[in-house]
């Protein structure tokens, strides 16, 4: 039924663009318009969307995968094995089936920033005139319905459980990874318990001491933690594709006044922006009002990066909390608030928390504690 | 030194196809050829060859990681924070200056089956003449030199840790996730023992009972184990980047002859290819060799992939071990072989490992146990 109503929205852009045949390629957006989601790698998987029905065209080892899960009209299915050298071998040749029915000068729609360019070529190249809906799908993810929004709180849940054992376990001498993997280990644990059944994943990256908290961003290692770290963890967890993130920033045995200071700014900084967060305010303002407690604390030089993104089925997505984006939020949409500052021989400090906009506020769906107290080791 | 040989070679394809300058945009490939790898998402990074310079566009949050870790001549920044709104902002701004060094119709290498089609009609519409360079770094990836295959060994070994322990917590009522995270936990702890401050990851998708069994991909679940289930594992470590695939089907306790028969014959036919394979034969010959031993157990139609996928620093690498690919392997190639067979209301049965070839053979970086005997529980 929303998957219904999503398909609908797409289909009245496409009425009022001219647009008859929409191939969507990206996977989150797939999921997003079928509720099917497989692990695709080298083996290409496409939506089509036409005014009167949704294909789909897959490998064959999805077959019986999609048969189950896509709310889909009719699924192609190209094979790949020795015994059937007779049928349809590659996605290419269904794809050219479809478009065929098309006279020349059909506006076929395509995600003009994700489509490989191979493909964009190959369609182009049939003559048919190309236009973007990836923007329009984009737009549509931003605003999270209720269902999402109830998958939404159980990944910030998990998430929480996630990182309170992993801060339990912290001590000198063991590696980022095996920090990392207390967390996950309860995790599929409690996940496993509470929710029989359902897809959970995740993912984690510690960096810590120097020069690694330095840098925002950065696959966990085996390097040990070490007495006076700062280690800036990040953590996602998804329940059945949807995201929480949850970050936090925190200092191991004798560390300096410095680093006390800095992560003291941080978390204000991230307080500023958790308060200030609402439907009718635009994304820059936010993103500017983080930056100002850095900017008076003479640290401005020292930011990296923009305060926060949207987050749903992807890691991250548009539109970004970002001082240049003009856009007006709206009840719905979902953000990360993690405003960092990263000095050079000092270390990196940031916390991050999910936040989702309700009619005359926000709301975070990750409540592990964020005060400066409560991350010392 | 290895890295210059790589980019040496690209400028001299670069020479022959009078390519004056060419745009890497897949992660793993800008790895290749400068040995710098960073978490990206929504924030482009690109690299630019030339003649006679490499250069690297990159976001503000990844200068010093860049400056730590990239072989490169020149670092591009651009910054996202409101303080530095006089600086570049974006990374098509730089792609830019360095494009407008160069007159219309210069020839541009680019990677056209990965490049997004915004990318490339931005690079076409400033005049230039697109040429692909893609095909021609997938060739150079698929020969991996010493250095590789000695990631390669490490890899395979901490995938055997892993699958091990995984497979020693086998019991009825563990989820799928449970089970993974044995092996994972055991992977990390001994990681960090053995490796210290070093990049390790990991990956595993379990299937288990009926149906899950029966779709040879699908993420891992909170389904827990029941007496009776066939359970299709797999797993890839990665050390240091590069990638081994490591896979079990194992049967838990009840299990009906149908099924021991099936496993017996899907590990009769990974053997078949694993013996096979060496250089001087063909791609195809390998599938069609496992695809065989199905077919003369009269099993043809529930094959449903080719046997094996190029491996090391992506989830699947070209070339394929398919029927229809004629390609004569060589030395320094690392394949999974994997013949897998799928029946319903039966189960899958597949497992895979990861060869390297030899000058006149072949051996496997994963060596854990693979006899039917092993795989009850």
């Amino acid at each position: 039924m929303v998957i219904q109503k999503r398909v609908n929205q797409i289909r009245k852009f496409m009425d009022v663009n001219d647009v008859k045949l929409s191939i969507v390629w990206e996977p989150d957006n797939q999921f997003y318009l079928t509720g099917f989601r497989a692990i695709s790698y080298s083996r290409p998987i496409v939506t089509l969307l036409e005014e009167n029905e949704v294909q789909l065209i897959i490998p064959g080892l999805e077959e019986a995968h999609a048969d189950e899960k896509a709310n889909v009209d009719r699924i192609h299915v190209y094979y790949e094995q020795y015994g059937l050298r007779e049928q349809v071998l590659t996605y290419i040749e269904h794809l050219t089936n479809i478009l065929q029915q098309y006279p020349r000068n059909t506006k076929i729609g395509v995600e003009v920033g994700v489509l490989p360019a191979s493909v964009y070529l190959f369609v182009q190249n049939m003559g048919f005139l190309l236009v973007d809906i990836g923007a329009k799908i984009t737009e549509m993810r931003s605003i999270k319905d209720a269902h999402e929004i109830e998958l939404l709180k159980v990944a910030g849940h998990l998430s929480d459980l996630a990182i309170g054992e992993s801060l339990k376990n912290v001590r000198i001498g063991i590696s980022e990874l095996e920090f990392d993997s207390y967390g996950d280990r309860l995790l599929l644990e409690m996940a496993s318990k509470d929710y029989p059944d359902e897809l959970i994943g995740y993912a984690d990256w510690t960096c810590s001491g120097l020069p690694r908290s330095e840098m925002p961003h950065l696959y966990s290692s085996t390097r040990k933690f070490m007495d006076g770290d700062v280690v800036v963890h990040s953590r996602q967890v998804w329940f059945n594709n949807y995201r929480a993130e949850n970050e936090r920033t925190f200092l191991i045995g004798n560390v300096t006044e410095r680093q006390k200071d800095l992560l003291k700014l941080a978390i204000e900084a991230q307080q500023v922006g958790m308060e200030l967060i609402r439907p009718g305010i635009t994304a820059g303002e936010v993103d500017i009002a983080c930056f100002n407690v850095f900017k008076k604390a003479g640290l401005a030089d020292y930011v990296q990066h923009r305060v926060g993104h949207g987050l749903g089925l992807s890691e991250h997505e548009e539109p970004y909390l970002r001082f240049d984006n003009d856009l007006i939020l709206q009840e719905g949409m979902v953000y990360t608030i993690e405003p960092g500052i990263y000095v050079p021989g000092v270390g990196g400090f940031r916390h991050s928390d999910t936040v989702i906009l309700t009619n005359n506020g926000s709301f975070s769906v990750t409540k592990h504690a964020r005060d400066f107290e409560s991350m010392r080791f």
